[in-house]
């Protein structure tokens, strides 16, 4: 059995592809979350909490020099209580202001696959930008693919959106990946937003991390069983 | 990093452990779906559908000779149209009153693992029958390690009820499995029936696919990308 995922050499692969952070390669926090500054000042330049979590868990990150005021504005408009740590309800009413009415699952899975690996499933400042900056790579695919203007990608498109990220997916795997967003019935199946980022993030989660263990882009990966699992479970599952 | 998931040799592997229906391995669908006896006689042995599939799908399978009438009469409660198959709700409903009130997310795994590979999200009397004995496996493994009778399987509960059917899940996997399960408090997680259930099927199914790749039991296999994608994207996300 061969593979197809690679289209590009290693150099040029994926040149648009919205990057997820690596789950192993969080930077340490920043240590100026005992900045005293209200948490009305310094908007926008290392905005930082003045909160020191109590929790056990890491104390919330801050946003990185630059961010966008409404990027800002959207995570302090849900994150109510100042905790510096936003859940996935918040999150899903902060992005459905700007992006779309995710569904708790999808956000639930963005959570895990964007949080700091030492925290619960909350994200604070920091990952939320990344999230929000990943989500308008995704938005900018999906408008550009979504030819006929219809607010949803079908299979072709699908198809299509992938591969000019970089990622060639044999039509087996679109099938069977497809097959799990049909409603039962012989309808073809269509993606809206929700859907598309979802497909789209676990197809290229997994397909990098295979990638990772496929050094000489051969196209088959040896992994251990604890690999394996530990690859595949973060797109498992999520608690609703 | 070395693998742990086998704690017996091949021939003694997992004695107990309830079997899920091997994917490419469907038997044949039996012919004499065409019989016109009446769909209320001949219950026990062979019952089957008088109904011919005009879908385009695979015509409806049978129960097996000498199933629990019990699950005959389960499976016709629910389906109504008699159509020989029932779809997401309905096996819900089929379920709930013998088992435990089944979420939907759960209920669309088992379709998806239990339904002939052809046909949609649904299934007939041979899978049902399949899926129910699969479940009362799972009932007497939930009860027998569920110590403290709370309804609960608590984490140490879950690696000694996997442990006790053979899969020796590493610490770390475990941890990540049962981290989708929180709801985001740091309260310890406890699975009820329903995801214990979830749990087992994603341990046993995974590791049973990652088994069949790594035939000196030696804790490593090579997959081609192709493989790696078939094998994990049955587990991944269900429409809801």
């Amino acid at each position: 059995m061969s593979s197809s995922y690679g289209r590009y050499n290693s150099q040029s692969y994926a040149p648009s592809a919205p990057e997820l952070p690596p789950p192993s390669n969080h930077t340490p926090l920043n240590n100026n979350y005992t900045q005293t500054s209200p948490p009305n000042s310094n908007y926008n330049n290392y905005y930082s909490y003045a909160h020191v979590s109590s929790s056990g868990y890491p104390p919330p990150s801050n946003f990185p020099q630059g961010t966008n005021p409404d990027v800002i504005r959207s995570f302090q408009m849900v994150d109510r209580d100042r905790s510096g740590f936003i859940d996935d309800r918040e999150l899903q009413q902060a992005l459905s202001s700007s992006f779309h009415n995710f569904n708790l699952r999808t956000i639930r899975l963005l959570i895990f696959l964007f949080k700091h690996p030492q925290e619960s499933l909350t994200i604070g400042p920091k990952e939320f930008t990344e999230l929000w900056s990943c989500l308008g790579h995704w938005r900018g695919i999906f408008e550009r693919y979504d030819k006929d203007r219809s607010g949803k990608i079908d299979p072709l498109e699908l198809r299509d959106a992938l591969y000019g990220i970089g990622y060639a997916v044999p039509a087996s795997v679109l099938q069977l990946l497809l097959s799990k967003y049909s409603d039962g019935s012989s309808r073809r199946v269509e993606l809206g937003f929700d859907s598309f980022v979802e497909c789209g993030m676990i197809i290229k989660g997994l397909t990098d991390k295979f990638k990772v263990k496929d050094k000489r882009y051969s196209g088959s990966a040896t992994l251990s069983y604890d690999e394996f699992m530990s690859m595949v479970l973060p797109f498992l599952v999520s608690y609703d």
